[in-house]
């Protein structure tokens, strides 16, 4: 992990805007509260991908998430989210994000390690084909 | 309770975007989300005030809370709250909000109740010239 | 309004524990969140009466939420949800909740005014003969 | 990591109940919030600790956060976190916790690595004596 990200290495921008409610009771924005950010970002490549919104046939499940926290946030902010695909697996892929603050820099850095994954066999599936085309372009 | 609102009708304007996480089982943004929203636009407005965001000195405290639900909202949606202060008390006052979808279609109409307090010695006291001055203005 | 309730003034009673991320930059727990607590208690009704968690067939929707701040909340608090139908009409009802803390002291007071909707129809229907029985009862 | 985990072998237990708002639009409890009731359990484990719930002084800061998802959970359920102190370093440590649903099944498990760090000089300081004693214990 380093500590020195740039908005442009990340093929997907998403903007989000702090919320007075995410802050905590140490006054600055949540911890799982980042997890959320990272979401919003990750189903809005989802819908790109012509992933449902809903847990039934092909959709796309989460093996495992890791965040590390590099500043802590104030409210207001204006936040952007980098994501990529970093890893192609067989039947899983990894997202990789990072939150920006308006000064552009990292916030967090997080790998979200997602699985293909069919609802209605309970099964999961081979790579979609949009996941692989935006792991190569 | 009328039903049809104009966003020009009310002083000030907060806008806000949905989060994916905002929706419930129901797959429709959670009734008491739409309490956060407002919450957000009214700290905006407290900020105007001078109000510190902490539980010291001269705050404002919420009473109560009404909110009539207009219509459904879908993720992701670009919300406007329009907001303004409707009553004036002695030590309370009014906050009138309504959050209007894309379409300029009012989602919701709420009155918050809110008391000018003291968390020093944790009494109510007599409504900041600030918040009468948006009130006459 | 009043200011003293009784649990034993409701027929159902339901727990809820704090958690610490319901405090909110104030150090207490965040007025949106009382709404939360609420809705908890109300969908184990709904259970009671049979209503799917779904949007689909017939189901029950909110027309409004009226909620009375009484005490302020600390984390951890141990909470009871008294909660009855206060109120038939043809197609909606009310649902009176108050919540309780350890000492019994009441900390908010709410009225749900809910809808019987039928989800397929998109039309409100008549108000269940569950419910019926359980504001007669 | 292994997919077998034990209860037992936590010093600490924590219990939480989920709550219908936890339910995401695939209508099972949303990722992030596994975040927010591994972090109930661990303000507890601080309190244990003597670390204010305030930014002031010596407290703890969270540098990452690891989850693996093992399993879906529904609303309601009534979870079990166990947790400890599972590496011990000069300013930081980690915390190990597991979330045990009903049939003491693991639905996931989370690393959280820890930092000592002092509000008030803005540094990280050596691991408090009482965590040291929970490791070692």
């Amino acid at each position: 992990m380093k500590n020195t990200y740039n908005i442009n290495d990340f093929k997907f921008h998403y903007n989000i805007e702090t919320r007075w409610k995410d802050l905590d009771a140490f006054q600055h924005i949540n911890n799982a509260v980042y997890a959320t950010y990272i979401e919003s970002a990750r189903v809005d490549l989802f819908k790109r991908w012509g992933i449902p919104g809903t847990n039934v046939g092909k959709s796309i499940i989460m093996a495992s998430l890791k965040i590390n926290y590099l500043k802590q946030l104030k409210h207001p902010s204006s936040l952007v989210i980098g994501q990529r695909v970093s890893r192609l697996g067989k039947t899983s892929f990894d997202i990789e994000s990072v939150i920006f603050n308006e000064k552009q820099n990292p916030v967090c850095h997080a790998i979200v390690v997602a699985v293909c994954f069919d609802f209605d066999s309970q099964q999961s599936v081979q790579v979609y084909e949009n996941i692989i085309k935006d792991y190569e372009g």
